[in-house]
């Protein structure tokens, strides 16, 4: 590995996000397609500077050779952020600096965080996408077609009991929620169909953001329109009073939620500031969903150059493990590298001895060089290295440097990978572009070369309890499971309904490997509760709820949108 | 006029809106840019078939001259439809037909009611708007923005209660729902925040329909993006408990609203089956709002070619009224002539003799030779060519034929029309395409040389209650207005508040020129009830209602929604 020097750790002057945005040589859509292979006209521009592209793309693509398929993750993410997404577009960049061509596989990012704490979500610094008003606000609306897809189904459900109730569909087991792109903890629980008949049957609901709806997820796993609108169909929207599944099919919804998806199904292309291809196509919740970009995306991504970086959500314990779990297992397509993102700052807060707060100044602790405290947290680096070894793929440890780290701090991490079998490189693309990546890439090529022996980690046909047995012991460290008698009667009435052939997703606490987002490290001695579980029948995928996930975000005291404006040239301020 | 032949009355066998749709020769979106006078590159392309016209435009085409100004209203409507937006469609083709170039303005229509009951809405026959499935479904994701920035909004204002109340909102006097572009009944009236101090605090509220949203009235009467932020700023949510007004900018929203509207500020472009420019561009309420199309794509229209024809909502007396005395006040752009749609079934239904169901078929006493039954039911048509007049602008009456049409059913009104000093021509555009509006374009063009006398009805400096009494028995016909005490109330505060000088909104039914829907015709004799006033003070009206509103539609007992799907090509069916 490249040892850090004393340049890249010396704090220099970096311009803001913002500004290393306006001063972006973008170039048009159609010349960005073009570095993929995809041919004049095939791309459909939506504005001068994004497009969309339709599904046959596949098929012609197809005979141009595989690129190599490479993950990125992270270690347990801390309040700061790690830097997986400037890590995934610096990487992509870096690909080009070594003579390799490169796509990249992002999320896209919902609107309610946006407006809500944190602003945009688009990389940073010489690693971003670009325009990046357009990733953060509706891009090309695919969120919003999510939302009305799964409302017009809710809107159905009630009018399905309103109108006779042909399906039998017992109102108190309505699992069907509403949703919104937006934090309103007001939305959380409500009571609809007050007023009268006229306006409904009354009932106890409510809403989640758009990015936990299972229509979204149902976005990222579809292989083609078809496989999209036969998910739609297997949507379970309830159950009989005698414990049948009520799906969309049964309510007549499913043809018109495909309707609307039609657009949406088709992956979107931008650009990074070096006018690297970045495919941008769904953006599942890491919690209750397996937080991946979509299948259709990297089917396109894989063919459109040497490699395809794609991006997994929170961890490597949550992201990665649905990737190649769920994405993977569904896809068919097979990793050759998986990266895993690390910070200084990020193991410090690790080692517990520091306590952080988002947006507010770093303590000054965790700004004097101590490598001590970056070895104690170095054990969740070295479970999560674990993590992603143990489905036979070979890993490359991506330092993202800080200009507040010390030499001996990235030294440490180095000896922690190299000493569980990883890759180790420092990158700098933050600050320098594709550049500061260039090291990375090399590495990355390496591993991709190096012969992935990729697995799922359990096979479909292991019980459900199991699953989650399997993925708490193995992946999260913990001693076993401890199912609730709700979550025990679930598990059994999904399997004797015909679910238990279903991948499982552990919704749990992105904070930490086990299920106390106040634990840092690596914490054993403990077990997993399992309070309940969920079905996302479309999606394919069963979820089991180890501990109170938030599906609806709130604001707060002063929140992003108080700050975000017009300019007096009608340029927008403050998102970033 | 063109007398009606026996061949425009002859039933012949038209190929569904759908196979029509299907053969369309579309050009590409720059092409149809270039007959507006738009050079290349000033479209953003949205797809290969639609545009987005940025706002500088305007001022690009500042020096090319102005076309006229044509607005295109109707009878009051019935359930079957009159074919305004055929019209609309028809008449822009006519005028390429005699040698005149034209673009057509619309609203974009809400995806509510294209899967609840009535299918797309974008024109019929060979006068249709294409890519249907553009227009009636997420066409650049205007309506989506619009429901985006209404909603945060709104949760801006729950969670500036939870937060402190720096505004010392009353949250008994919160004005500020929530939208969703779903028919949904279950969210007509609902209570949020329960479930504990973590979800905010509970209240009793709702959801409109996203067309009801005052954003999307803002969106239509901005004529910039500063303007656009100024109404935002504007925009009352509630009032104090001492019953002062509290604003988006008092929230500290309105920045972060038109942030998220600043692509929809810009106004999509399309084309007819015969690739004449359609501008589609906001779909405010023609009930508790004014109904009609932006004015920024007005702006853009009417330097695009000799004509500009504009489509207004529902009858002659509530998009048209609107239309002059909002829409044309605010904007400054003064109409040339008034096309009145009206139909031979449209005008027996008006006889009172008549009861029809939209979507079933039409009873057989319908279709018998009857001049007697429309020219009892011409007193509706009377009464809108005399609202449009008292407006100063010459009236072109179109016929809309129908294959069961009479040619002494067409005489009836062509002699009702020429009596009241208005032109008469029958078109056959849904069978013909423009070739059919061809006579129709002629005579509206003759209006239009006229030299229209175009004034407002009432000044800005009249009462309030002096405007609904002005409207109530000038336009539709009552003996006078009887304000409930409610509404005198909120029209003294609204006065005391500093919105006297606003225009008004009757908000009504749309059925009948009265307040009641029962009443076909002309009623007389009676007086219209003004139960409540309410204030959009960022869209600049009042609105009143004279009846019960519905601002949320509900589903029927076979949605549309149960018939559209994806047949096996991938092709959307059953959309039109």
């Amino acid at each position: 590995m490249a040892t850090p020097t004393a340049e890249t750790m010396r704090p220099a002057p970096l311009p803001s996000d913002l500004e290393i945005a306006r001063q972006a040589d973008l170039k048009p859509i159609s010349e960005v397609a073009a570095r993929m292979g995809l041919g004049p006209g095939i791309v459909e521009p939506y504005g001068h500077h994004v497009g969309k592209i339709p599904l046959e793309a596949i098929e012609s693509l197809a005979t141009r050779p595989k690129g190599k398929y490479v993950v990125v993750s992270a270690i347990t993410p801390t309040p700061l952020g790690e830097g997986k997404t400037t890590t995934s577009v610096g990487l992509a960049q870096g690909f080009h600096h070594i003579g390799r061509t490169a796509t990249v596989a992002l999320r896209q990012p919902s609107m309610g965080p946006t407006f809500g704490i944190k602003g945009g979500a688009a990389g940073g610094g010489w690693s971003q996408v670009v325009p990046m008003e357009r990733i953060n606000l509706h891009m090309t609306g695919d969120i919003h077609a999510v939302s009305a897809a799964h409302n017009l189904l809710a809107a159905m459900v009630d009018n399905h009991l309103y109108q006779g109730n042909a399906a039998n569909l017992d109102p108190y087991q309505v699992a069907w929620r509403r949703v919104v792109d937006i934090n309103d903890r007001g939305l959380r629980q409500i009571i609809t169909g007050i007023g009268g008949k006229a306006n409904g049957l009354p009932r106890e609901t409510g809403f989640d953001i758009t990015a936990a709806s299972e229509v979204m997820a149902v976005l990222a796993l579809a292989d083609s329109l078809d496989d999209l609108r036969r998910r739609l169909g297997r949507v379970v929207v309830g159950w009989t009073p005698g414990g049948e599944p009520v799906t969309a099919e049964d309510i007549g919804c499913a043809g018109a939620m495909a309707v609307m998806l039609k657009e949406a199904m088709k992956p979107n292309l931008m650009q990074t500031l070096e006018n690297t291809p970045v495919l941008v196509h769904a953006g599942p919740f890491g919690n209750i969903a397996h937080g991946n970009s979509s299948i259709v995306a990297d089917r396109i991504g894989i063919h459109g150059g040497d490699f395809l970086v794609t991006e997994a959500g929170f961890g490597a314990d949550m992201g990665a493990e649905r990737f190649f779990n769920i994405k993977c297992r569904t896809s068919g397509m097979t990793p050759d590298a998986a990266v895993l993102v690390a910070t200084v700052r990020g193991l410090k807060v690790h080692s517990g001895r520091h306590r952080v707060v988002a947006g507010k100044p770093l303590p000054e602790s965790m700004l004097t060089e101590n490598p001590e405290d970056v070895a104690i947290g170095a054990a969740n680096l070295r479970k999560q290295i674990e993590n992603m070894r143990m489905h036979g793929v070979p890993v490359v440890v991506a330092i993202n440097a800080f200009p507040t780290d010390y030499a001996s701090e990235h030294a440490v991490i180095a000896e922690v990978a190299e000493s569980m079998g990883a890759r180790v490189e420092t990158c700098t693309h933050v600050k320098d572009g594709g550049a500061g990546a260039a090291d990375l890439a090399r590495a990355v090529e390496e591993a991709a070369n190096e012969g992935s022996q990729f697995a799922p980690l359990y096979p479909a046909d292991m019980p459900l309890s199991d699953k989650i047995e399997c993925l708490a012991t193995k992946v999260y460290g913990a001693d076993g499971i401890d199912c609730s008698a709700q979550a025990r009667r679930q598990l059994a009435a999904f399997t004797d309904n015909g679910y238990g052939h279903l991948p499982v997703c552990i919704a749990k606490t992105h904070l930490s490997l086990s299920s106390d987002p106040a634990l840092h490290g690596a914490p054993t001695g403990w077990r997993m509760p399992v309070r309940e579980a969920r079905l996302s029948a479309g999606a394919g995928f069963v979820y089991a709820l180890a501990g109170d996930m938030r599906t609806m975000p709130g604001l707060g005291s002063h929140p992003a949108a108080e700050s975000i404006d017009l300019n007096e040239m009608g340029e927008i301020e403050g998102l970033f």
